[in-house]
Formats: structure tokens, C-alpha cells, sequence
């Protein structure tokens, strides 16, 4: 309410209770406007009912919502079902228009200080998960697979003679279909075996860089780096690699899906910025920042492809992915977002000594893979004869309600991707030497739920081992 | 958002949309300052977005809302739940205060707001249905049954010899409860038959108080009467009751639970409010204004007794029956209601010639209760040979979704309610001639809801005749 | 879903996601049917989802929410506003009906529901609080004023003659206006100063009753105690007080408004029941459990009075103090109820050493109450001349966000409540010998809110004492 | 709740009153059932209650739902924010999974059956609108434009020489921008003038094709058509491109944004189907069926390109525009649907002749464009003397709380376009006649929005007619 809405309550309500009403109300306008004039993520996370506010505040900015308004164009933001009116806090206009994605629309003033308050909150958050040299951000309400498609498309309108992408391989289908929806060509290859750990194999990167740009210079658009990826893969070689392209000329594309979580890749992509080249770096919404699936962040030091990819992107999106950020963003505020980073670094060496135990108990081992920050692994060589017995673990943990284990077996079968052909899908390598289930500290969890997990993959080991022996037996038996 | 921050928009978002925001923001602060400051029900409606809007900025003004508030009370509207918060939009000190029960609280702005304003929306409701010489109305968060134990436990502070309420009979249990409740005793006068109808014995009433004042001077309370009511009961003579009040000096309640619907009852209390004594009418928020069972206003054209029970309420009280009616006042507005209204005088006479119709074809008859305004009986003479088996047609009925159809049996039992035995309960009299069945043209009902109960009554009507031949053709072949 | 659906949804998803889902829903079935069978509150609380997705499956069953359902009754919860019917969860028909206010609705199986279990679960959760000789209760929309109205007049017909009610001086006014809106006497009984705390008189209760009951036998209907209360005031004597009204033959009421949350008060109400008389004990549902203002619960190891009052009720009531009940005892469990209790525990006397430490810095101390296990008084001698200046304190911590302290002057004036006079009104005493400030450690109050509150009363302290001694300074150089 | 909890409800309320609640909840799972066995539209809409019934339910089958998942993957639908998650009711997971866009996740059997209905209820109304030979569709949660982009992208791994995208030229942005986001270049061909409309220039469509082909055969990827456009330009003519596409061998999408809404425009696209070449037509959810912006379905008699889009989105996507889509559907039904339909093809004829009559009192025209079946125009030539004056009626407008005119200056600017330049911008031509206004005719348009707009045009125009004869007055006075 207006200073003259407080004044006329006067008349309804003692006048002292509305001036100390309004004086809370104050209290919230200031709330507000820290965030328009300083358009940084608050330090404290505001309460459920000033976003809420906030909210239909923003709603009443815009013009479909006026009191008068009536529309005569084709597009009108009329909804005609009162719960997605409601879910929508009746913003429907989307995000962007034709000019870019992140730009404001006339008709939904609401909407568009929504849209473009979220863009910077973003960068703030991206900062402080570590990736400080980020100077420009760009949110899509596109999720990771789609992101990279959009980057790699802006890219070849600067490099149009590129068709080839250079990727180190990591078994996820989404990152290879993201290069191939943009109807370029994936040069695969393999990692390289270190103790447990797959890691980049960068002389090959080379290689296949230059071999190709030497058959046909101009047509590598660009190297795509993974730097958050299942155990035992490593996360890519991120100071490393940029400086190679940079050297190279040609371009660089991070897939860093979840890895703003974890301090230690953010700071290395923030280096990789400053030395080397770095056209984007693409990370979830939903992973790092706990909302639903279907948004990105691509952020980097240099804006010349950001802006490329906001200025290319057709027309409006869907704004529900900005809207979901922009209310948590506001819900943890700064310190929330630091707290949850901590709890996950705090809990990570805690998850791995709680697995290796686990896993020594049963003869099987956690696998040495230091270098990633957030995904753990352990041998299941001695679950089962084979891939089958073996993923029948994955079932029966889910089954159980543990969800996220991933069973990869060492005799796993090949699979064809976007037309390549991959063996042993999954494992990340042709042949590597164990069986392993995978588990992920990732923000959110917590020691509660990870001990439940522990337990019950205790439990379903012996039963497992159980039943082995039980066959075992009975094969005995049958052979007697 | 305040000025202030449309301005710190335009750092965000091209001032034009700030400017073009702002201005439809104007708009709907307008329509909230006119409640404000002209307190009066608006003439159109309010959409869900403005009051949502207007409820959340009520709730900021209670300072267990505040964003820094620290309660140190042992009432401090703390609550446990979410979904309970959000239910009640976050308002959580009820409404009153020892003082009165329509007093504001210091700690609650908002709330105080809610309850003072929508006192003066029901004063205005009140006289839109036609009771127009209102000038005091206490809307109270209690059904109509403990309304009434209210008014009369207030009326009895004025009368304190007063032990005995006259009470023309009307088959509803609350109401001879609720006098029990205060802790009177009630003198029964029963109806007399005029053709079809059941209607007020005056010169019994008038015998009843003078005797009863004749014995004990001063012991009559009041009489208290029903505008409202099921048919064939005609509503209490409503402008000769009053005066006899009047001249006999004793008070008088009127149980007009949903009667503020119908004009012409609405007209006669204006009229008995000028003519004779009308100490205070009762009516139900629910069965009048389609909201939630759980409150009831109480008006009348002299303030005394209704101010009476506003002082006498004990402590704090529930605050979501206002806000139900404050929500649905505004949603309504003045146009509404009045098409409301509108809408239900002119549906009564089809469906008086519907129902009559569905009679005849069985060869029964609709009763001529001309005086009723509201509810319609039809008799069922012919359906069932007992109590027992015409029962058995609102059964059936319930079961086939009719809710709210009443079937009374010529032969029905007495029953004892508060300690006193009504023969023939549930018919209004000893010795009605006829069984029936009873249906409402309530405010709200629709064409089409009425047509559906229409052919479902005709249909198992019709049904209860096949099985009552196929039972006396299979006794008939007994017998032969 | 049902069985036969998740079948059907075989058909559109994987048969086996189908199944894990159903196994799911399962879980959440069992919780229901645990609740159904047993009655019981359940050990842990239950998640927000599984809460809301009941109050769905319970508002489908209410007669109003069927899908073809028609009504032609005058009350079919028809409701005007989707804003107030989702507040509701669309069950709109109140709870109780015309025989007993727990009394299931046919039209309303869902609503019935809730208003049956939340019974049962009260129970639980009284007991749960200590007071485990409980045997009966009854939630009550009305708060704890017309709860303990309406148990009076339930009392008086028992006891017909019964007209005046004998009760120990406090403070608070809609004590005094409950027992004179039931149209009762109130016998007012002073307290005894025994050091700093004010104590039940029992002989001069003794001696009213008698003295009463001597004039005209059958005259006292009953003492009221009161076992919470702001200190220096001690909780009511609560197990001889019994005795005695057992020994006189007089009825026994208990206002509990607040004391469910403290063991000790619980544990003795406990005790009292089973050594003497005692009636009824009223408890407010917000002040021990979180809910916002609107419901009590009425509770006793002998039924008698609870069904009484129950039967006597008038009608329906708003289901909206018991749907908030009920969802915030589902919330909190028996586990959460449990560990907010013992909270309140721990931080008692955490809280007495603190205002101990702000009162001594001030040169005031922490008044000796230690029979008030909730309410803690800080003499403010020091602070101001005059009754004015010292309930400016309060003006000022309510500014700087501070709600619910009471400054209660020793020169403060007197008051008239329901046609009595009460001298120094407020202080429960006619000459307490100091001014103090109090404070409650009640259910839900953090340590971080405690500390916030702390700081704030030394700041504002710091800052009248400053004021003080430049208004003494100004005297003085204006004297000189 | 399932039958065991029914029988055990009967334990708590009488029995027949859980049976009859239990019979009202199997009404509703018998929508259910008849969604999920049959995938069809509803004939008649289902009431918000059974829509939120459903939906809580379906999100209990997501297993970051269930009671006792613990999650140890690295997207694990944690939720951070209360708001966000009740604004998806839950469901976190969102659409698709590595395999296709439309494909069921294992972890969220809910959402995977949201997605999967939602797919064929989509069909079926885009078959009530008239597309009757539609046999696939595709609902992507992506808006128009970015749709399009991927179904060129699609296209392309088809035809791998495509470079070239034939386009008939319509001025909006996001259409040339969502050509060159795929990485393709834009043929234009200029429409020819026919009376007052634009129309395709198909010879000139055919000798752009042919030529390009001749220079590097298979260089032409596809031809797109716009059959959804601004008066004066009418739509393609949809019947005789597909047939030239087909003669060619060319590719052939058709963008029909906003054209599903009419009947006209639909059953071309069903013949345009049968006789030539339709790879895909793209339709946005917000235009044509009233939810906000964010959604498109591809829809095409042949199911080649639609699985092709499907098969090669990389990874999730935001659940959001599908569950829009979803809960709308069911809300309208099938006859919601045709009735929304009706009713603008009813508007339309009125709309026309009531702008007719607004510009024949200013001495404009309405613009005969009696091909376009949704947007009107009408000449404002003596509004204002330059493209500056003109636009500012649409100014006035929209501060008049009149959305979506658009102003065209028949001496407009030219403008760039993802790298080419565009003669008179907005006006679809290079030389256009006529300055003039436009107005759609869109669904969900009434009637008295409609006569609000033409009430508001007649008096700005008015106001700018005086505001002009005062500047000439004041020019002549001037002058003299």
C-alpha cells in the first residue's frame, strides 16, 4: 500500500498500529529496493511472504493484469485455467522478444525486471561459488544438453567454416547429442587411464586438432570441456586445455553441468578465464542451485559469446526456469548459498571414508579418484558374474528407495550415440579394469539421508552375497 | 512497491515500462483507498489478483510478520505450519480483543484492518438484500445457533429477571438449543394451519407472554422469531410480532438465518425495525453470502444490544469467517450481489411450476405455501406406506448425488430436543396432514442444478412406484 | 490412484516406473491407514506432501466437492470466491451439526473426518504435554474466553441454583468478562505476596465459597483457577485448590489458556484430577500449539462436563481452528511435539540468567517467580518517575519490532472489567511493591529471538537512561 | 485414499457415510482411469478440485517425492525453495531424458505420465481445431521460434547439403532469427500486392528454389511457410506451396503460430497434408490455447521429422509448458475447447464490421484482407503526417490500457534482420499503400473487450483529430 493507502487506514484503524504497520512495510520496501538499485544477491535470504509479495507485486506490473486492460493482439498472456494462472503468479507473458532473450518487454514490466534482476543475481552466485572472474552471464531457460547446442551454434556464426567439435569423452548422451543437434561432427577422445582415475589425454587433443585443422583449416569450431562428470573420470584438465585452444585459435566450450558446486573447479575455471580461452561455460540450474530441471547458466570472463547467444536466440521462452532461480536466489541470499556450499565440502571426506568402509567390508574397495570433487566410486567386482547380476544392485537399491546409484559393469555392452558407436557405454573408457557403482555428494544432500544410503546398500550387499551363496549351493547341489 | 522503487525499476527495466507499471499499479491503490476511506462494499467486484495483492499487504502489517520482529509474549502468532500459514495468508491473531470483539489489536494492523472493514461491507450487504433501516451490524465468527445464545445471554444483562423465551415452534434443533445453551427456559406455541401452511399464532403468543408476566413480572426475556424456514412453515409474521413486543415491553430476537436472501423478508424486518421492537436479527454468513459455515451477522436498526454483545465477547475470537466474508464481499461487489439476489427471485417461480409439475405426474400435489419464500414441499403421500419406507426416497436420493432434500413423514416420531418432547418431530406441528418432501431455491442454486434434481427426483419416484407394484403383485400372489 | 489406474498408467509409462511409483503411493497409504485405525498422533511428523495430497482425498468426500452432486438443501456449501474455497481445501460445511458439535455430517464425510480424528489426536498431544490422567477432551472453534463461557453454562445446568463463581485475582480480562457474559457473579479472591510472587489464598477461597454457600446453598457454582499467567503471579495452587471444591461440593474449572506447554503445570493438572475435583481444564490451541487464534481444547479425566458442553453446543462451527489443528499435530508428530516442548525446557532458564544479567547491569534484578515456569519479571524501579514514562519502555521496544513485554507500573491506575473495580489493574495486586517488566519463554521461542530481544531491551534501556540524565541535567542547569 | 482406508474410515465416521464419499472419490478416479485407458481429450472439462486431486497425485509418484528416498545422484530434484516447489506441484524432474525429449524417466513416473498425456491430448485438439489429418505431434517446451530452429536443425541431418531456407517474407523478427540461429541462410521472396492484401508469390517462391538448386544442387533445405499473420498480408497458400515443395524435393515447414485457432487455416493444413509436402508444423501453446508463453507442438501427418526432433533434442527440459498445456486441456475439454473456437469464429464478423464503422467516421477504411482469418487492419492515412505522429496512437493506446495495436507507417524505416535489410519494416513490403493499424481477432477475445478497444480507439482518434486541427489553427494563425 501507498504512504496515502496507510493514511486512509488511519481512519479505520488506530492511527499508531498503521504507522507501526508501516513502518514494518517500509522495512520490506527497503528489501526491494537494495535489490532494484543494487541488483545484487542479498546477503540475508529474504522470508517466504516478502517474496510473495514481491511477487504479486510484480504480477500487478504487468499489462495483462491491469484492471482495465484489454488486448487485441494475437498473443495476450490470456490463461484460461486459474491454476497455471496461480502457479504462474499470472506473469505469462515469457521471457525475451524478438530483439534477445534477456531483453525487456513493453507489455510485461513485471516480467522483464524479473527476468533481468535473475541475470544478475546469477553472476553474483556464480561468483561466489567461486568462479569469480565470471564477468558476464546469461540464463536460459533451457536446460544443460540444449545450452550447449544454443553456444555451439553462436560459436559457428563466428567461425563458419567450423564443423568439427573436439571432445574428450564422457558417457553422458546428452553431451554428445547437443554437438550433434547442431549438426556438427564429434571428434572422440578417450581419456587415459591413471591408477583409478580417467583423465584427459590433452596430447591427443592436440593431435586431433591440428590433424584436422590441417586437412581443412578452419573447420575444428571448437574443443568442449567436461568438468563435472561421474567418477572415476576426471574432470577435464580446465587450466590446461584453454591454454591449448587459445594457442590453436580455435574455440572452447565448458560443459561444467554441476560442477559450480564444488570450490575447487569453480576456482580452476575462473584461472582457466584468465590464461587461456574460454567462450562459455555451461552449468544447470537445477543441479547447482536446487530448483527444477530446465534452466542453464553460461557464463564467462568474455562476453563476445554470451551476448551472441543471447542476441541469436528466436524470439520468447518459457520464464518459469528464470522465475524458479530468481525466487530461490532470494530465498538463500548470499549466506544460504555459502552455507549449502560449505555443508557439501564438509560432508564430502565424511561420504568417502563412510563408502570406503562399506565397500572394505564386502572385499571391495573405494576407487582412488582425488581429483572429483563431488562423484565417488567403489569396485562391485564381487556382486554378480556378470553385467546382468550386477545391475539387478541398481534395481534392487532403487527399489529400496535410494535413488542416483549408477552400476557400471566392466563387461558393460557397447551403444550407438547420435550415430557413434561406444564401447563399454558408460564406463567412460573401452576397457576399464573394474565394476563400480557411483554415488554423488551433491549440494543438498544430507548426512542424514547419505547414512541411510550407507545402510542400505550394506543391507542389499548382503543380501546379494546372501543369494549368491544360496545359488552357489544349490549349483553345488545339482553338480553333486 | 512504493514510489521510490518504480524509480530504482528504471535502472532496470526502460523507464517508459517503469512508468506504464507504475500507472496500473495507481490503479488498483485506488481501488484500495477507496475502501479505505469510503468504507463501503465497491460496486464492481474485485479480481483474485488485486485482493490477493491486498491480502498480502494486510498480512505485512502484522507484526508477527515483520521482518524483524522478536516476540517475547505468550501469544505471539507463531504457527508450526506452512500450509497453515499460507491458509490464512499469514495472519494469525484471530480478531478482538478483551475489550470488544470488534476491536483492533496493536500487534495485528492487518488483521484489525480485515475485521473493522468487512463490519462495514456486511452493514452494506445487509441493506443491498433489502434491510435497508439496518444501521449496526457485529459480524461474529460463530455459526447462527451460538449467535442467538449470544444475543440472548447479552439481552439478559439488561433484563435480568428474564428466564423464559417464547418461541413459536420451527422444527430445528439449534434453535431451541441454542436458548437452552444460554440457559432459559423456552415456552413452545405452536402453529396454526391455514390451508397448506403452517403460520405464527400471535394471540397464542400474546397469551403465553401475559401469563408468563403475570406470574413472574419481568421473567419473559423475549420471544424470539423465525423468518426463515422450511415449508410448508410460513416465516414468522414478522411486522405484527414486533410490535406486540413493543407494546407488551419485552424483547425480541429474530432467527432470520438465511432470510437475507429473500427481499421481501429482508423488507418486512426494515419495516419491523421501525414499527415495533427488534432487539436484533440473526442471519448466517454461509446460507446468505456462500462462504464457509462458522459465521453470522448480527444487525438491527438500534445499536444497543448488538454493541451489548460486541462488549461482552470474552477475549479473541477466530478470524477466518471475516476474512471468508471480506474475500467474498470484495470478490462480489455491490453488481454482484445484487445479481446474485436477482438471479434466485427469478428461478423460485419455475421451479414452483417445475416441481408441481414433477407432483402431478404422480398424483401428488406441490403445497400452496405462498408465504414461503425460499423452500418448497411437495407431499409423497403416496410414496411408501410408512415413515420408514419414505425415508427411504431421501436416501435414495443422496445416493444419486441430491443433497438437501428433506423428507418428512405424516406418521414421523416425536423426539426430545434440550429436554423437551415434540410430537410429529420434524414437521413444525403435532398433526400435519400430508408427508413430504422439501427442497430450497437457495441463493446460488443454477437452472441447470435444479433441472438435474428435477429428473432425478422423477426417476427414482418413479423407481420406489415399480418396486412398491412388483411388492404388492409378489404379496398379492403370496396371498392368493 | 487406485490399483486399477496404476494399471492403466502401464500403459503410457514403463510397467515397472509404474509399479515403483504405486509402491510409493503405498507408503503414503499406510500412513493414512495407520492414522484411520489407530487414532493416534503419529510418532513423525508427516511431510507437507503427504499432508496436502489427504486434504484433497478428504475434500473429494465432502458432498459438495462430488462431481455431479446437486443441492437443493438451504445450506450446500456453495462457495462464491476459488480464493476462499482453496483456503479451505473446498470443505465448507463446518464442523458439528445440530446433535453434538463432534458429530459426524453426512453431507460431509471428509470434514467429519477431520473433526473426529483432530479430537482423537488432541487427546494424544495433551497427554503428550503431561497431562496423561486426561481422559476426555474436546476442540472448540471458540478461544479460551468462550470455551471457559460455554463450560460455565454447561456447569450451571447441572447445577441450576449455582450463580456466583469463586476466583483468585489475575489480570487478564477476558477471564472476568467469560464468567460475566455467562451471566454469572464473579467472587473476587486477592492473591498473597510471598516474596516476590503473588500466591493463591486458598483459605480466603475457602472462606468465600462457604460464606456464599451459607447465604444461599447451591449459590457458588464453582471456583475458576488459573494455571498460567504472567509473573509475579504464581500458577494456581492446582491440587489443593481441587481438594477443597471436592470438599465444598462446588465445581472446579481450570483456565490453562497457556500451561499445556510446561510439564509441571501439566503433570499437576494431572494429579489434581485425580485427587480432587476438577471439571473441566481449558487450554488455548495457539498459545500451546502453534496455530493461529481461534481454538481451545477442553479436557478432564472425568467426561461429564466435556459431553455435556458438546451436546449443549447450538449448531455448527467453523472447521477452521480444527483443520488447523489438524494439520499441525499431522506436521509435528509425536517427535516434534516432543522435542518443542523440551526446547521450551532448555531454554528457560537460559533466559532467566540472561534478563538476570540485563536487569543487574541496570541496577534492577530479575524478580524471584520460581513457581511460573513461563513468564519471567525484570523489576524497571529505576526506569522513569511515573507510570507514563515507564510504559514508554514498552512503546519503544515495540518500535524497534519487540512484541509481547508487558511494563507494568506500581503506581498504575485502576480499571473497571465487567462492572468491577480493580485496583493497579494490571499488576493482579492492589499495591505490588515494585514496576516490572515481564516476559515469556513461550513454546516456539528461539535462542537467536531470545538473544535479538535481550539487546534490544539493554539498548533501550541505555538510551532512557540517557534521556533521563539529560532531562535531569536540563532540570538542574534550568533550576540553577 | 484406497479401499482399505475407507473401511478403516468407517472405524471413525458411520459407515454409510464413508461409502457414500467412497462412491463420490470413485467417480473421480473413473476420470482417471478413462484419461490414462484411453489418452483422449475429455468431452467435458474436469473441475479444478479433480485437476489439483490429480496432480498431488501424480507427484507422489516422483520418487524425490516418496517418503523415505534418499538421493545420491547428482540431480536429485531437491527443491530448495518452498514456493518453487508447490508452483510445480512437486514435480522437479522435468521432461524427457537422454533418449528422446519425450521419453519416461524412471526416477518420475508422475511427470513421465504428464509428459505422455499431455502428447496425445495434444494431438486430439489439434485435431478438434481442425488439423484433422494430423497423425503426430510433438509438444516441446520451447516458444515458435526456437521450435522452428530445431526443426531445420532436424531437417538438416536429413539433407546435409541444406543451406538454403526459401522464405516468403513476413515481418517478424524471430522468424528470419530462428532461420539463422539453425546456421541457414534466408532466401527472401517479397509477397505481391492483390487489392489491399499481400500475398504469397508462389512462381517467384518456385524460380528461388529452382535457381538456387541449379547453382549447388540439395542446397535448398526447405521451404517455410507463414500461415499466421498480420493483416494486410494474408496467409500462405498453404494448399499450392506444399505441392511445389513436393514437386521440387524440397523440404517444407510450415509456421502456423497463431493459426490453429482457425478452422480455415487448420483444415488447409490437413489438405495441404494429403497432397504435398508438410515435414512439420509448428504451432505455439500460448497463442492458441491460452497458457503463457513457453510451448510449441509440432504437428504432421507424416511422423518423420517430429521423431527426428525428438530423437535428437540433447537431454531435459523444463516440465513447465507441458504441464500447462496439460492442466488446460483437461480444464476445457473437448467441448471447452470447440466452444472457445465457436466463439471467435462468431467475434470475427462482428469485430470486422464494428472497426469498419470506427474508421468510416474518421474517413479511413478497414483494409480488405478477407484471406486473413484472425488479424484486421485499417488504414489510419490521415492520422498524424509522419511515421512519428502515427505511432503515436499506438502510444496512446497502450496508456489507454489497449494492448497489442499495432501502428505501420506506410513511410516506416528500414530495418536490419539477422544481417539483412528490410525495406519498411513491419509493413511485410517494400512499398505498401496504406498506413494502418491492426487488430486481432484472437481467441479468448469477447465481446466486450472488443467494444472497450473500439469505444477507446474512436476517442483517441477524436483526441488526435482536434489535437491537429489546433496545430493547424495555430500553424495558420502563424502564418497569417
Amino acid at each position: 500500500m501507498n504512504a496515502e493507502n496507510f493514511e486512509a487506514a488511519c481512519g479505520v484503524i488506530p492511527a499508531s498500529y498503521a504507522r507501526q504497520a508501516q513502518q514494518g512495510r517500509r522495512r520490506r520496501e527497503n528489501l526491494i529496493k537494495s535489490l532494484l538499485s543494487q541488483r545484487r544477491l542479498p546477503d540475508e535470504g529474504w522470508d517466504e511472504e516478502t517474496i510473495e509479495l514481491f511477487l504479486h507485486e510484480l504480477a500487478a506490473m504487468d499489462s495483462n493484469n491491469f484492471v482495465d486492460n484489454v488486448g487485441v493482439g494475437e498473443r495476450e498472456a490470456r490463461v484460461y485455467s486459474g491454476i497455471v494462472a496461480r502457479r504462474h503468479y499470472r506473469m505469462a507473458h515469457g521471457v525475451g522478444r524478438s530483439g534477445d532473450v534477456a531483453a525487456s518487454q513493453p507489455k510485461a514490466a513485471g516480467s522483464s525486471l524479473v527476468n533481468s534482476i535473475t541475470r544478475r543475481l546469477a553472476l553474483d552466485a556464480v561468483r561466489i561459488c567461486g568462479f569469480v572472474d565470471a564477468a558476464s552471464v546469461l540464463v536460459l531457460p533451457l536446460a544443460t544438453g540444449m545450452a550447449i547446442t544454443m553456444a555451439l551454434l553462436a560459436l559457428r556464426q563466428q567461425r563458419k567454416a567450423g564443423r568439427v567439435v573436439v571432445w574428450s569423452r564422457v558417457d553422458q548422451k546428452s553431451c554428445v547429442k547437443s554437438i550433434a543437434a547442431a549438426g556438427l561432427e564429434v571428434e572422440v577422445v578417450e581419456g587415459v587411464l591413471e591408477g583409478d582415475e580417467l583423465r584427459t589425454d590433452l596430447p591427443a587433443i592436440e593431435a586431433a586438432v591440428s590433424s584436422r585443422e590441417r586437412e581443412a583449416p578452419g573447420s575444428v569450431l571448437c574443443v568442449v570441456s567436461t568438468t563435472s562428470c561421474f567418477a572415476p573420470r576426471a574432470p577435464e584438465r580446465v587450466v590446461k586445455a584453454p591454454r591449448l585452444c587459445a594457442r590453436l585459435g580455435v574455440g572452447h566450450l565448458v560443459n561444467n553441468a554441476y560442477g559450480l558446486q564444488s570450490a575447487r573447479t569453480a576456482h580452476k575455471l575462473s584461472k582457466a578465464c584468465r590464461r587461456g580461452r574460454v567462450d562459455a561455460v555451461v552449468q544447470s540450474t537445477d543441479k547447482n542451485f536446487m530448483v527444477p530441471v530446465g534452466g542453464s547458466i553460461l557464463a564467462a570472463k568474455d562476453p563476445t559469446l554470451i551476448e551472441a547467444v543471447n542476441g541469436m536466440y528466436p524470439g520468447r521462452a518459457s520464464s518459469g526456469p528464470v522465475l524458479d532461480l530468481f525466487v530461490t536466489l532470494l530465498a538463500m541470499g548470499a549466506a544460504g548459498l555459502r552455507s549449502l556450499l560449505r555443508q557439501r565440502e564438509e560432508l564430502l571426506p565424511e561420504m568417502r571414508a563412510r563408502l570406503a568402509a562399506v565397500a572394505e567390508a564386502r572385499g571391495e574397495r573405494l576407487l582412488h579418484t582425488p581429483r572429483n570433487p563431488i562423484s565417488l566410486a567403489m569396485t562391485v567386482d564381487k556382486v554378480g558374474a556378470s553385467a546382468r547380476e550386477r545391475t539387478q544392485l541398481g534395481a534392487m537399491l532403487y527399489s529400496r528407495c535410494v535413488s542416483g546409484v549408477r552400476v557400471v559393469s566392466a563387461d558393460g555392452p557397447s551403444q550407438k550415440v547420435a550415430g557413434r558407436e561406444f564401447r563399454h557405454y558408460g564406463a567412460h573408457h573401452d576397457a576399464y579394469p573394474h565394476s563400480y557403482l557411483t554415488a554423488a555428494c551433491a549440494v543438498g544432500l544430507t548426512r542424514p539421508e547419505f547414512e541411510a544410503f550407507a545402510q542400505r546398500l550394506e543391507r542389499t550387499l548382503g543380501e546379494l552375497a546372501k543369494m549368491r551363496a544360496k545359488g552357489a549351493a544349490a549349483a553345488g547341489a545339482a553338480g553333486a
